[in-house]
């Protein structure tokens, strides 16, 4: 995949992660890509399906492997590629690691709950069974600011 | 609660666990209570969902957050415990975690796949920030032997 195409894709993630910051979501957003195709975008649905688990990644995986059912391939088996705005959590990165996902972009560090450089370093241990390719960086300046902006609105609330 | 409560509820994880066995599916399973009623009881569903993420603890965590939306209160303040009859997987463990379940009871452990006394070691984490009581042991011989039965019998084919 080009540098154009990533660069394309992970603005979309920054799309769908303004449009959670719009309803009320921490400003989260993530895609899902197969064969140059966009299969899924989200951004976080916590407060608005009142569940805790609704991270757009979550939602993106959920629905991609829906997509599949009547491919009759499992996500696992379909080389797909992961766009997100934040580093994963460690839910989240287990996650990707479960479904197989080829290649990991996300944008922004997340040192508080961040669980790929930080935290429970997910892809590191003995029981993570596969390891994506891990990119990171792209859009970061502009998702980090999405999350300040969001946080300095909530904080004067 | 009384120690005849958690086995009761246990015992129930077992049942959903045998059943998802039936099922073609790794056998575990997971109950979540609150105020002493089953809200939410499942066996995996990897297979019959095409959907790796289908994990017994995340079906029972979705439907107990869908539970609670018409009582308009989110499962993190709702005091809710699980019962699973295998230590959480590291997705599972962090997904506990950011639910806030109260009690977490699990039969087996999960020395190549578990996220809490192995690996990420999630709730030992910085980045974990709710840690549930732990309760690991009831029901383990019975949840080792359904986990070691299914998986001589795949060796078999």
């Amino acid at each position: 995949m080009e540098n154009n195409n990533q660069k394309f894709f992970m603005d979309i993630a920054i799309e769908e992660a303004k449009i959670a910051g719009l309803n009320g979501e921490v400003p989260i957003g993530a895609v899902t890509v197969m064969n140059n195709e966009v299969i899924a975008k989200s951004g976080n649905k916590m407060q608005n399906l009142n569940n805790p688990l609704m991270h757009a990644e979550i939602i993106v995986l959920n629905e991609t492997s829906e997509f599949l059912i009547n491919k009759g391939i499992s996500i696992r088996h379909a080389k797909v590629d992961l766009f997100t705005t934040l580093e994963p959590c460690t839910m989240c990165a287990y996650a990707i690691s479960l479904c197989r996902i080829r290649n990991l972009y996300y944008a922004a560090d997340d040192p508080k709950g961040g669980g790929v450089n930080f935290g429970s370093k997910v892809f590191e241990q003995g029981t993570c069974h596969h390891k994506p390719n891990i990119h990171r960086g792209l859009n970061r300046k502009i998702s980090e600011n999405l999350l300040k902006e969001f946080f300095k609105v909530l904080r004067k609330k």
